[in-house]
């Protein structure tokens, strides 16, 4: 084979800058609410919890924003990540489709979180902050949160959804290992975690509420997302600027971006740069965002109001929802049970730019299988959810015999996931299904907030 | 910081050529040993586990054997590899040393067992085997070829080592999620488990026994090993010869070159393509081998002919043993648990070329948590040997106000070991003790070989 598989660039090729897309969007950006008030939230409103630094990246019409050094330095350990051409893949489906993909599992954490981990974690401790508190669903973005607060020499207090917890030690010790503290979620060390105490596994929504409210109450403790906020997809485009890069190598462009999305973090920092170019008219991409059908926000969510945790402690933002109290059923994809959506992601959605769909948990696993047994990387379950959307675009590509170009983010590696793949090839993986009845009733309970225009 | 972090050679820089030690070795090498007549073995003895070609490259001569066009393609999946210069680590440790590591954990399998389980999966299947069937303790040899096997459509058994089997069920799964049978050793399946029945927990020399019995009785079934044959040296030394070009780049010269050792293949790999300057004058490296003071083949083990499995199926080879049926304690470094270790490596530190130092577990741990906090990558418990070793030359370098240049060979990642690191966290780490009279006892029923002059 003469054709490269892998495209390498050097680390001085590391972006220099985020790339910002809120200056490109069509319309005015709509604000977060304040809870208490309903009315536009300000500065004010996060400072308790964020530093003023990212706060400020959060709604910065700023068409580029600098990395700074020392957070380049810590990207210097992993990136830039590699992107592969998958001859073997496009082989076994015997399509004319080309297809590649950057893989984000070279990071220390096994994903993108570190991205954004790490500069959060360097603008609190720029601020003085001493600790950082934060909540995680399958472990990714707890890992990646105590491996850059390790670092800087952060203190991390992780509240860890009670499922997770139990079923993921292995995810736990590596926080630990990393020096974080890890919590069982729902618990009794705040008031939102004693009233939610009925709910023993726990959600994404009840967490988020115990470390908002750990980060507000305590002097020198900030909160940290991973997910969702403008900062943090922000955080991640150094995974499209570098994918960018990379397909000028491979001398190819892409005809279509495709990524899973839970909070939207990782599709955005794959989408945005390649985005930024069709929002100008330089380029016409299409995206394709995959979820799952246990929890299809983008596909059957209402676009409304909507508080970002359980209790409702956080500003409320505009998204699709199943409702801040919705519990999705407990499928393997962890990282994509969340009941909104990065506003950013969600407003893409609404505008026609980016196309959901929604994949239920064996066929993806089946892709992932597939995927694994060819380009020998055993992905995660939330990336398995695009790879699933890739073999479809690859078949579609092969009925009309057309060599479309298809680029996906592979967000995240198997590793901690084994005992899903062991369930899946045991014939013994659940296969839940969403509940529209549960979901209305979610929506039911949505806070009296302005509709969107 | 100015100085760069990570080498990163592109695609076209995997060697061409494995680089063959043997025709360098000082003094005649010591042949193999029919178990039957204590002659030297033959090709005879080995083609019913071995293709022809693999024979050839175990006694080849040859200084240069290429490398199949294939089984490159393969290894383009994840190499070249990266070589870090560990910035961090040095500065935590206030030390005028210089330290490098190679990183092969980034191979899909997650240590560099995958060079030589693609090398050797090709070559059966040039010479038209259906099926491997191999062994595994910690379970990275087992992974490997499984992923190879799944690369190259063949077949694949794996006999796993009881103990492991029942405490890493994902190591278990992986092999599954690449298409392998995994079967718990010892097992009912074979006249080499059923003789071994009371060692419920199984060692790495019963797995051996049995895979080999089967490779043995079955057409178109062969065998695979993961360390120790001086084949499996050769195909690892990829991973020396990157260094190289990647120690140019960074404008240093390794004072000395660290590894663990358990067969002897990731260390071997590292540090032949140096020790071939060292042998012919060019460099004055050293060399140091790291093992579990559980299990310390090199710096305790009688220099003798001794069998590679428990039952005696395998020829006989010369090297340091504890005794082809002594039990090593379980220490969380499955890989390093072998009662002997690669002739040629023994050979090698025979000859006071290869400085062999044995360390406890809890030491060893205590290392791998520093360079995780520091260096982000957690390290598998193999490596953590080598890098204990690292942490003594650093402060040796130190004291003596040397700006040493340290170079070792990361070859593993830690995901599947976490708990592990979970019981090191907790203090609840066992340090077992090596006993000198469980070796003895083992010397006792040492074959009656002829002795090494």
């Amino acid at each position: 084979m003469t054709a490269a598989t892998k495209f390498t660039l050097t680390e001085d090729r590391i972006p220099t800058h985020w790339v910002n897309l809120l200056p490109d969007l069509p319309g005015e950006p709509l604000p977060p609410l304040n809870p208490g008030t309903m009315q536009p939230a300000g500065p004010d409103d996060l400072t308790p919890i964020f530093p003023m630094e990212l706060i400020g990246q959060e709604v910065s019409m700023e068409h580029e924003v600098e990395i700074p050094e020392p957070v380049r330095d810590v990207y210097r350990l992993w990136r830039p990540t590699p992107l592969y051409r998958a001859h073997r893949l496009e082989r076994l489906l015997d399509t004319p489709a080309r297809i590649y993909y950057k893989y984000e599992g070279v990071s220390p954490a096994g994903s993108h979180k570190p991205n954004s981990a790490v500069a959060q974690a360097y603008a609190n401790k720029e601020a003085g902050i001493e600790r950082l508190v934060t909540e995680t669903g399958a472990g990714q973005w707890g890992s990646a949160l105590a491996l850059a607060c390790s670092l800087f020499g952060l203190e991390c207090v992780v509240y860890m959804v009670g499922a997770s917890y139990d079923q993921k030690p292995y995810r736990r010790a590596m926080m630990e290992s990393w020096g974080a503290s890890v919590i069982r979620s729902p618990s009794d060390t705040t008031e939102s975690g004693r009233s939610q105490a009925e709910h023993t596994t726990g959600s994404l929504g009840i967490a988020i509420s115990e470390a908002v409210e750990v980060a507000a109450g305590n002097e020198g403790t900030n909160y940290a997302l991973g997910s969702v906020l403008n900062h943090v997809c922000l955080h991640q485009t150094v995974i499209g600027q570098e994918a960018m890069a990379q397909m000028e190598m491979a001398g190819d462009e892409p005809d279509v971006v495709v990524g899973c999305v839970g909070g939207g973090s990782n599709f955005a920092g794959m989408a945005f740069p390649f985005l930024r170019r069709v929002l100008r008219g330089d380029a016409k991409t299409r995206f394709v965002a995959a979820e799952p059908a246990a929890c299809p926000t983008l596909t059957r969510g209402a676009y409304r109001y909507d508080f970002g945790d359980t209790v409702g402690l956080t500003p409320l933002m505009p998204m699709y929802t199943l409702g801040h109290d919705f519990v999705p059923p407990p499928v393997h994809a962890g990282g994509l049970r969340y009941h909104g959506d990065s506003p950013m992601v969600c407003g893409l959605v609404k505008a026609g730019l980016i196309e959901p769909r929604a994949y239920r948990q064996n066929e993806t696993f089946e892709a992932a299988i597939r995927f694994a047994r060819t380009e020998a990387i055993l992905p995660a379950p939330e990336p398995a959810h695009a790879i699933r959307a890739v073999l479809d675009e690859a078949e579609e590509a092969k009925q009309a015999g057309e060599a479309r170009v298809i680029l996906f983010n592979l967000c995240g590696h198997g590793h901690f996931d084994m005992s899903a793949y062991d369930a899946y090839l045991a014939g013994k993986l659940e296969d839940p299904e969403f509940s529209e009845a549960d979901m209305e009733a979610a929506l039911e309970r949505l806070p009296d907030a302005p509709a969107i225009a």
